[in-house]
C-alpha cells in the first residue's frame, strides 16, 4: 500500500483552487489565460516540491517524472487543469493533484520504481475558450494540426496558436508534444453525479465513457391567432414539442439507468405570446455506455417524437446533430482498480462515465482506465463542486498503489 | 333591404389588396408608410366614387359622409386599413370596404337618409409599426396625447409624430381628430377563426370582445450535467415548463369554448443541449368573454402551474404581464343585427371576438356592435386570409340595412 493522506489532498486542492478564484465564487481558468498560466506554474512548483522532474511541452501540458530503474514505456496518470467559466476546484484539478500526491507517495514510501511513472497536468479539456476540447491529449497523440490551431478562435478572435504563444507555448513545435512511449493511462476524476454518494461507495471504477447522440427535432404545426382560434382547431407546435420533450424523458426512464436523455433547449416560432406557435425546435441529448443500447434509445426517441406530434396535426423532422461512440475502458486495468480498492478495504462499484474525459482520447491509443471519487450532491461545473478530502485521499491511495504495482509488476 | 352585390365587394377587395402587396405574397401596409399613404388615397377615391363627402382628419382617419336631412349625431361604420407585416387583404380592410359599399347602396337605393351616416377608414389598429394600437379610435376619443406621439417610436427610431407629418398628417392638430357627435358604431370584420365556416353560418353577431390576461411563468429547477446526472436525480426546469404548457391547454379545454389558453414562447436557461435546464420562462395568454370566467381560468392555470412542477422538485413563479377586461357589445344593436340577418334570410349566431378590435375602444364611448363574416379555414394575419365575395356581400347587406333602419328609425 502506498498511502496518500487526506490532509495533503486538502492542502493541494486549497492551493490550486485559489488560482482563478472569483470574488463572488467559482473559478475561471480558461486555457492560456493569465489564471491558467499561474495554475501551470503552480502545478510545476508542486511537482518540483514532490521531487519530480518537471517539464512543460509546447502546448502547455505539464509533466512530473519519477524515472524508473529499468526505463521503458511510461505509466502515465493525470487529468486537465483548465476550468469552465465559474467552475469548481475539483473537475480535472483533483486528478492532477491526486497524481502529484501519488507520485510523491511512491517516491517517499517505495523509492525509485522499476518502471518510469509520470503525472501530467493536461492543458485543456473543457472546450470553454476554443471549440476544441481535449487539446492536451490530442496534441500528445498527433490528433491536432498547426492549421487547427490557426482556425480555432476564441470570442475575441484570438487564435489558439496566438494564445498558446502568448502563454509561453510554441505552436511551431506542436510535434514535440507527441508521445510514443506511453504504456498506460490512469485518470482519477470526480464523479459529477450522485451515484457513489447515494450508495456510500468509495471508488467508482469507470466501465467506459458513454456514447452520445445529439438530435435536433423540428416540429411543424400551424401558426394561428391565440385569441380567435378555438382549442380544437389548433396544430400547436410548441405543445407538440413539449410532448416530445416529455417523451424523451419517458424513453430514457424506460430504457433504465444508465440511459439518460435531455432536452436542454426548446424554441418556438414566431415566439410571440399572442400567436399559436407554427413551428418549434428542440435539442435531444441521449447517452448510453453500450453502442447497441444507445442506438435503441435513439430509435425509440425518434419513433416517439413522430407519434406524439401526429395527433396534434403536427409533423416532426429528426436530424442527427452529433455522435460520439462509447469508449470502453481497459478491462485489465479496471480489474486491477477493483482488486486494489478491495485490498485496501474500500468499497468500489462499476460506473459508466456520462461525461467526456481526456481518457476517451487516451483510450484510442493506450490501455486506459478511470476511477471516480464521490461528488457531494452530484454537483459539477459549479462552485458547489466538493469532494471530501478523506474520499479524495482514498482515490489517490488506490491510484498510488495501482501505479506502484504496475511499476514493479 | 339595402343590398350590396358580391361583384362590388370582390372588386373593392381586389383594388385595395393591390396596395402594399408583396411579390412573394402578403400585404405590408404599416401606418404612415408609402403603401399606407397610397391606400389612404385609394380609399378617399373610392368614397368619392361612392358619392360621399370625403375628408381626412389630422391623424389620417378617412371619412366618407352621407349627410342626412335631419343632421344630428352620426351613425358611424368602418374599420382600420393598416396591416400586419405580410398580412392579408381582409383583416380591417373588409370592414372599411363594406362600409363604403353600404353607404353607396344607401345613397343609390334609398336616397338621402334622415340621419347622417359616415364610413371611417381608421388609420391604425394593428400596432405593428408603433407599440400603440387603436391609434385612430384613440384619437377620435381623445385617448392619445401629443406627448404620446413623440414617445412612440418605430424600429428605426422615427416617432409617430414625425411619421404622421411625413404622411401628410398634422400632430399639432391632434385635437381636431376628436369627435363628440357619434351616435353609434358598427364594425364588420372577418371572424379570424373557423366557427362560422364550420357551422355554415353567414353572420356572427359579436357578443363582446374577450378579456385577456397574459401571465409569465418562471420555473426554477436545478442545472445539472446532462451526461452524469441520472434521470431520477434531476429537477429539470424545461420538462416542468413543458408540463405547465400542457396544463394551460388542459385548463382551457376544461373551461370549454370560448375559453382559450396559449403558450407562445418558452425559453430554457442556460439553454445548452448538454445541460439540464436550471430555469425556464414561458408566456401564458388566457382569454374569455366573461370577466368572472376569465378570472376563474387564470386562477386554475396558476394553481395547475404550481402543482405540475412540484413533483419535479421545481417551483413556479407566476406574474401578471398584461390584462384587458372584456368589452361587451351593445345589446340593442346586437338584437337589431340578429333581426336584420333573419329578415334577409341569412343564418346568424352569437360569437365572442377572441381578438381585439377598434370596437373595444369605441364601445367605451358610444353604443357599438360588430358583425363577423366567415374566414376561410379560420386564417388571418396571413396571405391565406380569404372571405368569399358572396359571404362578404351578405355581411355588407346586413350592415347597409341596419344603417338604413337606424337612419330612418
Amino acid at each position: 500500500v502506498v498511502a496518500v493522506a487526506a490532509e495533503e489532498m486538502a492542502a493541494l486542492v486549497e492551493r490550486l483552487g485559489q488560482v482563478g478564484a472569483q470574488p463572488g465564487g467559482g473559478i475561471v481558468r480558461p486555457v492560456y489565460g493569465p489564471a491558467w498560466v499561474k495554475a501551470r506554474d503552480t502545478l510545476a512548483q508542486m511537482m518540483t516540491e514532490a521531487g519530480l522532474d518537471v517539464r512543460v511541452d509546447p502546448v502547455g501540458n505539464v509533466y512530473g517524472r519519477l524515472a524508473g530503474r529499468a526505463g521503458g514505456p511510461v505509466l502515465l496518470t493525470g487529468s486537465h487543469f483548465d476550468t469552465v467559466p465559474f467552475g469548481g476546484a475539483y473537475d480535472g484539478a483533483l486528478g492532477v493533484l491526486a497524481g502529484i500526491a501519488a507520485l510523491r507517495a511512491l517516491r517517499t514510501q517505495a523509492g525509485t520504481p522499476a518502471r518510469t511513472v509520470e503525472v501530467v497536468a493536461l492543458c485543456e479539456e473543457e472546450g470553454s475558450r476554443f471549440h476544441a476540447n481535449f487539446l492536451g491529449t490530442r496534441a500528445i497523440w498527433g490528433q491536432i494540426t498547426r492549421e487547427d490551431l490557426e482556425e480555432l478562435r476564441d470570442h475575441d478572435g484570438v487564435t489558439a496558436a496566438q494564445a498558446m504563444a502568448e502563454a509561453g507555448g510554441d505552436p511551431e513545435r506542436l510535434e514535440e508534444a507527441r508521445r510514443d512511449d506511453i504504456a498506460s493511462f490512469l485518470e482519477l476524476h470526480i464523479e459529477q453525479g450522485a451515484k457513489l454518494e447515494r450508495r456510500g461507495v468509495d471508488i467508482g471504477v469507470v466501465t467506459g465513457i458513454v456514447g452520445l447522440t445529439q438530435l435536433e427535432v423540428e416540429v411543424t404545426g400551424r401558426a394561428d391567432h391565440a385569441g380567435t382560434t378555438a382549442m380544437g382547431d389548433r396544430s400547436d407546435a410548441l405543445l407538440a414539442a413539449a410532448e416530445v420533450a416529455l417523451a424523451v424523458e419517458a424513453a430514457a426512464r424506460d430504457h433504465a439507468d444508465p440511459a439518460v436523455g435531455t432536452v436542454g433547449w426548446l424554441q418556438a416560432h414566431p415566439g410571440a405570446a399572442n400567436v399559436v406557435a407554427g413551428s418549434a425546435r428542440l435539442s435531444v441529448d441521449l447517452r448510453h455506455p453500450e453502442a447497441e443500447k444507445l442506438q435503441a434509445l435513439v430509435d425509440d426517441v425518434t419513433e416517439r417524437a413522430h407519434s406524439v406530434v401526429a395527433p396534434r396535426g403536427c409533423s416532426a423532422q429528426v436530424t442527427l446533430a452529433k455522435h460520439a461512440p462509447p469508449h470502453p475502458m481497459d478491462e485489465a486495468l479496471r480489474a486491477r482498480l477493483h482488486q486494489t480498492a478491495t485490498r485496501l478495504g474500500y468499497s468500489a462499484m462499476d460506473i459508466p462515465s456520462g461525461a467526456g474525459h481526456d481518457s476517451q482520447t487516451m483510450a484510442r491509443f493506450a490501455p486506459t482506465a478511470m476511477l471516480f471519487v464521490p461528488s457531494r450532491d452530484g454537483r459539477s461545473h459549479s462552485p458547489a463542486e466538493y469532494t471530501d478530502p478523506e474520499a479524495a485521499a482514498k482515490g489517490a491511495t488506490v491510484l498510488a498503489t495501482v501505479l506502484h504495482d504496475l511499476a514493479e509488476g
